[in-house]
């Protein structure tokens, strides 16, 4: 890919001021209309040390209404960005409906720089590559825009350059000896580099090389790509279908598999059981929670169920043992402003536990496909994918050495109706049910079809739906507590086998 | 104060059951009418190593919803956080309205356990009680329950306590140096703590010592504490007055001083003059972009003024002349959900540079006493004490190091209807203008009234008001781009001849 760029190309000063100029009044126009239709867009600048990104940027926001960008100069992760996911900071650092984020240096950065350094592993790389592919297209689906560009210059080109910087006392800090390793070992380098473009070049979200020998040719070039990109994407939406909502794909309830109809519910266990075995599985979990510390091994507990199903209290049994400096729940409500701007999933990741914490959602990403499937929040082509989208995400966090479990919490319908009916009864519960509890139960057997086919397409070995049998609240709670406490003694084993 | 405390205080078993029970039930109800009222709450638990502190938070925790609260273990700054000024993290750890966050240890420890390593230098302590105290102000004015509790043991106790933790293998690396020195010069270390109760402890935000050697006694404390408080601020709330909205409070325009008035609108240059000017100020504002860089100097600008004053555009010339990488353009619209769950100065405390950064804010925390102040959005207690609340906030940054500087857009009303319509009839330029620009323009007089008043009392030596005479675009531009760069020149060579 890259040796066939012809580094030639050069332009002339009038020819630039011209077409820069005019290219300049576009973009400008550009970004107001992507602002005023809510497009998000990504610009990736990737490419050799002293290609000139950072000069390159600059003609590229020059035209641009500075309230509307941000550009972020990425550099290898900080010791504490280290102790989360390696896309963790990426999520973090993503536009809202209608901004632009320019990248000078992205994600790309663990792939090429990084691996050449050798501080990514063999391991890291396969991994990371599945997962760049898999937060492109997912936020592509979502209606990003994202921009890929490689500044390209030649090795001489890159020597004489670095040789300019140096020589000069003000710049020569920007000059680093990776660099100057980078140039010595070119093609090694460039290898690296090709590699990088082939793999993740993809219709949704495609590179392009910029020959960035002349700079304002360069200029020329990038500008034109971007102004080419933001026109199709406006052009694409006029012609836009309107979304299918339908919550039911599979129309045929006897052709699919139930998971929960096969639940026995008559597990019971006594209260004295209960408190024994509560206090000893407590016990235990505690001493792992401070091993999970020292360890630095992060843990994702998900809940689900049925409104009333037992989640706070199992949470509560949980948290009990944990030392509330290691651990966090974090409650899903419907999103309110800056979420519904971003992709579903990004309230999520921003939450995520680093190495050694715990975090426990109450209510999950898995909202996309229950109760936004079920109430047309999104449409069948956006449930649809979020399997797909959610089975990527908790693979990348077990990726990263995270216990990730699920529980779902089952009870049957006539338990239900007593449980919200003694919380109504109740004083100190009637908060925890409302007429939306109601309404929900109406809709009972439309949640049984997504359930199913959710803990089927969902449950994964890396990241297993645990169906607790919740009748009994006593049996329920000492499951969930259980089967924390054997994943996090498992893994512990594992790692003790494997000498870490 | 600390040394008057009663140190032997127990309590039996059978009590403590029956009274934490009790104070259980209580705190769940008032975690509930708290989330329902919106109250924020603040629980500050700081005291002696070995104290207890974990264990603590971890009995007042217990009878909490733990989706309604978050404990932040608070560490000696990170690196990363040392970039920012000293109470910018924790505006980040702000709890929302309905909200309760827990600290173990908190912005304390700069004047106790960083002041006693020496980490913290005796100016840093005299600015940091300053800045703590404005904070537990501003925060407690604008609603949020700030509790503080200190725990205390004896010297005895505290050795023995660590010793205990030394002897077990599996809890020894929780006994630091730092720990065992406060241990051995416990006398001294106390007299920091006395001091620090003392200065502050106030009525908005008392301390509360908490007798720490007996669990069971010190748990029952804290909750009693709590619940006590908390019930407080609900029957305060009760019987609250309907805030008083008025925009004015000085009736007599006549005999307030006003700064607007003496403008010279009649400064011009001519465009051959302005395109020398900028090129050359900007060349010298690139220069000393990357000297800031380097030396770690954070800068803050702040663009007020009239509708269509010319804020963009000054912004612009100064942004082309800097390093994308190394600032930022913060908009301000109105406030979104997660804004207004917070104080007004939440989202512009978060956004503040860190060193070697600058920020620039297009409108700025000065709507509080301009917009928020005469449509009537706070009311005349709220926007009178923002004056103060935003003097301290400058400070704040100023001690820090950053230059900061505010720029007010000054046109007359005559060449603002000029603009207005040029901006209307020009199809590139009329997504400027809106139907509120002509209704803010109605307001002028009311405008007028607030900003002198805002003019005089927000301008200090270290975070001064420059007034932009802005009818000439040309000559605003290079007045802004001039400010710039002197300000910043004249911080470099206090720096220098600092020897710094």
């Amino acid at each position: 890919m890259l040796e066939k760029i012809d580094l030639s190309k050069k332009m002339e000063k009038e020819l630039y001021k011209q077409r820069s100029d005019e290219l300049g009044l576009r973009l400008g126009r550009l970004q107001r209309a992507c602002k005023e239709q809510g497009i998000p867009v990504m610009i990736v600048v990737e490419g050799l040390s002293a290609a000139g990104k950072g000069t390159l940027i600059n003609e590229l926001i020059e035209p641009l209404d500075p309230r509307g960008f941000t550009v972020y100069a990425v550099k290898d992760p900080t010791e504490e960005e280290r102790h989360y996911p390696f896309l963790w900071r990426f999520w973090n650092m993503l536009p809202p409906k209608g901004r632009i984020n320019i990248y000078d240096s992205s994600w790309y950065r663990r792939v090429s720089a990084n691996y050449f350094d050798g501080s990514t592993s063999e391991k890291q790389l396969t991994d990371a590559y599945d997962e760049i592919k898999n937060f492109e297209k997912q936020l592509t689906d979502d209606g990003m825009v994202l921009i890929k560009l490689f500044c390209h210059i030649s090795r001489d080109e890159q020597k004489k350059r670095m040789k300019k910087l140096l020589d000069n006392k003000e710049t020569a800090w920007r000059v680093t000896d990776a660099d100057l390793k980078r140039n010595k070992k070119y093609d090694e380098y460039i290898e690296i580099c090709e590699e990088m473009l082939r793999r993740t070049d993809s219709a949704y979200a495609p590179w392009e090389v910029v020959e960035a020998m002349d700079r304002r040719f360069a200029t020329v070039k990038i500008l034109s790509i971007v102004a080419g990109v933001l026109e199709q994407e406006l052009e694409k939406r006029k012609h836009k279908k309107p979304p299918v909502i339908d919550s039911r794909l599979n129309k045929d309830k006897e052709m699919t598999s139930s998971s929960l109809n096969k639940v026995d519910l008559s597990n019971t266990l006594t209260r004295e059981e209960y408190v024994k075995q509560k206090k000893e599985l407590q016990n235990r979990l505690s001493l792992l929670h401070s091993e999970l510390y020292r360890r630095r091994i992060p843990v994702v507990l998900g809940f689900e169920g049925w409104d009333a199903g037992g989640k706070g209290g199992a949470i509560k049994r949980l948290t009990q043992a944990l030392d509330p400096r290691g651990y966090a729940v974090h409650p899903t409500a419907s999103p309110n402003d800056i979420e519904k701007a971003h992709h579903y999933l990004w309230r999520f990741w921003t939450n995520m536990p680093k190495a050694g914490h715990v975090a426990i959602f109450d209510r999950t990403w898995y909202g996309r496909v229950m109760v936004e499937r079920i109430e047309g929040f999104c449409s069948a082509d956006e449930w649809s994918r979020a399997y797909t989208e959610i089975n990527d995400m908790e693979r990348h966090l077990a990726n990263f050495g995270a216990i990730v479990i699920k529980f779902w919490m089952q009870i049957d319908k006539d338990e239900q109706e007593r449980r919200f009916k003694e919380r109504q009864a109740n004083p100190d519960k009637n908060w925890k049910i409302t007429d939306e509890d109601w309404r929900n139960r109406e809709k009972w057997d439309a949640y049984e079809i997504a359930v199913d086919e959710m803990l089927i397409r969902t449950s994964t070995t890396y990241a297993p739906w645990v169906i607790v049998e919740g009748n009994d609240k006593y049996y329920a709670r000492i499951k969930v507590l259980r089967t924390v406490v054997e994943a996090i003694e498992a893994r512990l084993k594992k790692l003790d086998q494997q000498g870490d």
